[in-house]
């Protein structure tokens, strides 16, 4: 009984809300408030309030070899009222769950700086903050995605858009329809939040997808009509890919099954992103099995592609103290422990002294990349795992 | 005679090219081999080659009060062969106009980034290279813009996408026919080239624009379908607009008559940002009658907000010793200067002694920005010009 009473204020209706609530809200809305009902309990029966939170540390991620991806282990970390030095942050993973819950009754979303300015206010009767800054309410965040077991996107919380993607692919954002073959010299902005209830994927007729890192690299594959040629989306992240991009090509990859290729870097910023986009990243690692995409390829740059293309010693860009430290940590990552063409890879790109960028092949031919180099890499298979 | 046999060559087809170029990229590619005429010439008559380049500094650049803008002097700075301390940035400003011929061309187009690599090369019999790294590129593609009156866009020389726009308008984009307003929840990603002949506005049924500073706050306004009920085109620059987003806003407001307001934090950064949109910038000044909106208006935040719209003592940031510096150097700008109201403004900021950003609007409702604060201001026409 208590159950099903909880039910109607879980949908929101209490609040005089008539919005209705896809199955996946009313989950989430359901969890939170699950959580402040525990509270309740412990409260009512005399009990100390806490909450187990799941450790986001170095040392409770581990590598699950069979899934192919970082996940998380079982360590809780338990956070309690009556504990001065855990009292803020016990108040605060409260707060954000507050906060979260009246944007799903709302059916709205927020940024994280916009979650973060409503609920900093003074607590009655003292000086005190609620946050004193947003870094503090960010880690809040990820700790009540963790809790929850709910994605950020879940608790409506998004960051800035960043990525792109051009391709014949038909998706519905927002109740629009959009082609991807049809939105000009920009393309299609990934937006923060690209879950089921926001993007449906209509029609799609590409084969794979090829994910560069930078726009600027993307927009010479645009500019080409790469993807019109190989039949392809294209997809970029500006950089480092954001939590929305990573979750648009594991959408894109397990729901539509294309394979994805990669064409990043010759450096260890490069390879650090293959290695999020494959395996998933150590502080997000409870998103992985909705984020990392173990069978994602790596096309290139290769250590190898400055004597193979015979690239022009103009190109090349020494490495620092700093690129050779992060070349041999990401050497020693289990993932690439064990494969011995990684290591090769790694080895080579230290041996030559040198990193190379993508743009680097456009000292052969501006369309050298598009024409040439991709093709020929994708016709051979020759790409690493 | 010499300029009816030239032209041929300005339009590509003695490199074998069969592409038809566009009158303006007619224009550019007649003037970039003018240059190149010019050297031959000088070369043919012994006399030693030059380039006189208008100073891009501070000294040259003034305010045009009729104008409304920043616009640049007459003061050139010529740049000579044979002179030893300018040899190389002479040798790299032909060589960056080489680089853009071949993109006019081919009607390809590049990266500040790609066209650096294009052009980056070891210097034949010697361990010179062209450019040592693209900090000297850059600033030689905006002498080569200065120099031939082109914008960097005219050269085919982009930066990275930065901006959107949603709204009742659509446009046509390499071809692509956009309806702006089923863009879904990330809106269309305004290009860093949006020239005509890139973009061209088909059908508007906007009033009127709101720009806002940041894609989180975009994002708030997109979601309330503030843009459907008041009928304008949203569009926010990613911070400090881009130069693609200030042309898109120039393009909107003198071709469709659209009076344009700005949304900005206040801050000195928000002041500077709105400064820029309107004034033009002093790094820039060549470009503000293509970029410069002088009508633009300045819809908030503003300094009396803090009481006005009661907000609570969390929001507030403080004022530090850089932000102190800025605002009276904003203060002192002599289209600042001029103006009571901006006087006022800024020193009621300073005695604040606290600044605040949009985001803090959320502290009041989630949606008090898009349903009260912003039409409010629009109803009573309040607004700082």
């Amino acid at each position: 009984m208590a159950k099903k009473s909880r039910k109607p204020a879980a949908a929101g209706r209490s609040t005089g809300s008539a919005v209705k609530l896809s199955p996946r809200d009313e989950k989430t809305l359901g969890d939170l408030v699950g959580l402040a009902d525990r509270i309740v309990e412990d409260a009512s029966k005399n009990r100390d309030p806490y909450l187990d939170i799941p450790a986001r540390a170095l040392s409770n991620v581990r590598y699950n070899k069979s899934k192919g991806f970082i996940e998380m282990g079982s360590n809780k970390n338990r956070r309690q009222l009556f504990n001065l030095s855990q009292a803020k942050s016990y108040m605060q993973t409260v707060l954000v769950a507050k906060g979260c819950k009246e944007l799903l009754e709302q059916q709205k979303s927020l940024s994280i700086r916009g979650l973060y300015y409503m609920l900093k206010h003074k607590i009655d009767g003292t000086k005190e903050e609620t946050f004193d800054s947003q870094d503090e309410c960010d880690p809040v965040i990820e700790d009540l995605e963790v809790t929850l077991s709910s994605l950020r996107e879940e608790l409506r919380v998004y960051a800035s858009n960043r990525g792109g993607l051009v391709g014949p692919i038909t998706l519905i954002d927002d109740g629009d329809e959009i082609d991807c073959s049809r939105m000009g010299s920009g393309g299609y902005s990934i937006p923060s939040i690209v879950e089921p209830e926001t993007i449906v994927f209509k029609k799609n007729e590409a084969d794979f997808i090829l994910h560069v890192e930078k726009d600027t690299v993307w927009r010479r594959f645009n500019e080409d009509k790469f993807w019109r040629k190989h039949n392809c989306i294209l997809t970029h992240g500006g950089g480092q890919p954001s939590r929305g991009a990573r979750r648009m090509l594991h959408r894109l990859h397990n729901e539509l099954k294309l394979p994805i290729y990669c064409l990043l870097d010759n450096d260890p910023w490069g390879y650090y992103i293959y290695s999020v986009i494959k395996q998933g990243s150590i502080n997000l690692a409870y998103e992985s099995a909705r984020m990392a995409i173990p069978n994602a390829k790596f096309l290139g740059l290769r250590s190898s592609d400055y004597v193979n293309c015979e690239l022009n010693s103009s190109v090349q860009i020494t490495l620092n103290d700093q690129d050779r430290k992060r070349a041999n940590q990401i050497k020693s990552y289990p993932w690439f422990a064990s494969k011995k063409a990684w290591q090769k890879e790694i080895d080579l790109m230290l041996s030559n002294g040198f990193k190379l960028e993508v743009e680097s092949l456009i000292s052969k031919d501006i369309s050298y990349v598009t024409e040439t180099y991709t093709p020929e890499r994708l016709a051979a298979e020759d790409w690493l795992d």
